[in-house]
């Protein structure tokens, strides 16, 4: 099977109105069900959000207006919630099963899950949009979507036919991130990358005429630089949800 | 494009001897390199390991034996260590570079990078292994691997030519795991489960005659309440890299 689509992944933000069917909705949730999980176990849930009333609420927390516009919308979530009210019920339940071990598999459960099923859109010829931006504030997240303790938003997936063909962003290098058997330390990563970031620069000219000369050393800065308020404080949330980060 | 591949996921342990192609791990790291990453920051590395000790090293850290008998094994990294050593170079790195919004972003590319090589590898008739029990001791896998600060594993990954085609492992049936607008909450999870959990025991009777009866519930039960030693102080692990956990 060929797999060059996932060669050609872009960020789709503008979709055409043609809505997936529910047979199509119902294989994209059933590829995410197929998705490896650590142990076996599960540990995350899926909210299809359809309310276009949510999906502005969602829309402003990302303050990404787009979001809104995305033909279909799914918020992926650890859920620690559904196998601890089991272990409740058979009367098992103890604290190892929200702790920050179940957590983190949880965490990496959504997330594959998620990237699962943005393969089968792309290979369907759908355009996606990962939307982490819900983590500008998750307390209002988990308010929107009702969700219950242990269970914390990972990331948020739009989906629908492409209205766009934006031009495929460079990534660094594979030969700068993929190293052999050991981490690889360079003497001066703005030189080792330096031709990298002119492919950058380029790539915003393309884009935005109009755009002020921007690179990726000067994304490094903006982006890694300014924090959203309170959107470090990802910890406090997580404990507000009842996991149990030191037993 | 098919995609009924994608809903034949299932683990793959046991491998024949051919090795992929220089030029096939290649597509699989390009593959990884055009996933989605936050912000597109990249905050994701990762570690082939082709080193027959090192590989041996880490099988024992996971107490999986078939973890060294991967055709191939990668390491996948949250790596906010390149874009702090750009920011310092610059003469503008801050404490926002490494705290945990951004470690968590990393963890996301580093978990959706990796689905999406499974993904790359299973169209291409490969099969698959996540290794999360390289959290075990995460500490040993740093010190394997000689990982720099601001930088964490988060998964291995085996891929292979498959020996075996074990059958199909049954899910959670998604309308129990996908909801509409908002979580649902069941009055009682071991009844809305238990068809499913007789799925689980029908498809571990099959897999091992030997094995006592087991189920989705007695699963549930060991493997949620069991914990390796440290494995839920993942947080001190988080510390010691380096990270901040509060600004």
């Amino acid at each position: 099977m060929k797999t060059d689509f996932l060669l050609e992944h872009r960020t789709i933000r503008e979709f055409t109105d043609k809505k997936l069917t529910k047979e199509e909705i119902d294989k994209l949730m059933d590829i995410a069900n197929m998705t490896a999980t650590s142990n076996g176990m599960q540990n995350y849930s899926i909210i299809e959000v359809t309310d276009e009333n949510l999906k502005e609420k969602l829309s402003k927390v990302g303050s990404q207006e787009y979001m809104r516009r995305s033909t279909h919308l799914f918020i992926f979530i650890v859920d620690l919630f559904r196998n601890y009210k089991i272990a409740e019920e058979l009367g098992v339940s103890n604290k190892d099963m929200i702790d920050m071990d179940k957590f983190f598999q949880g965490f990496t459960d959504a997330s594959i899950a998620c990237q699962n099923v943005v393969c089968a859109a792309e290979a369907m010829g759908l355009g996606c949009n990962y939307f982490g931006n819900i983590h500008n504030d998750l307390k209002k997240v988990i308010e929107i979507l009702k969700l219950p303790k242990y269970t914390l938003p990972v990331v948020g997936l739009g989906i629908g036919y492409p209205n766009q063909k934006p031009q495929i962003k460079p990534r660094i290098p594979t030969e700068n991130k993929v190293f052999k058997n050991e981490y690889h330390i360079y003497d001066k990563y703005t030189e080792t990358l330096s031709d990298y970031d002119k492919k950058m620069t380029e790539y915003y000219d393309l884009r935005d005429k109009n755009r002020r000369v921007d690179s990726f050393f000067k994304q490094v800065e903006k982006k890694q630089g300014s924090v959203v308020k309170n959107r470090d404080k990802i910890f406090d949330v997580i404990k507000d949800q009842g996991f149990i980060i030191n037993k």
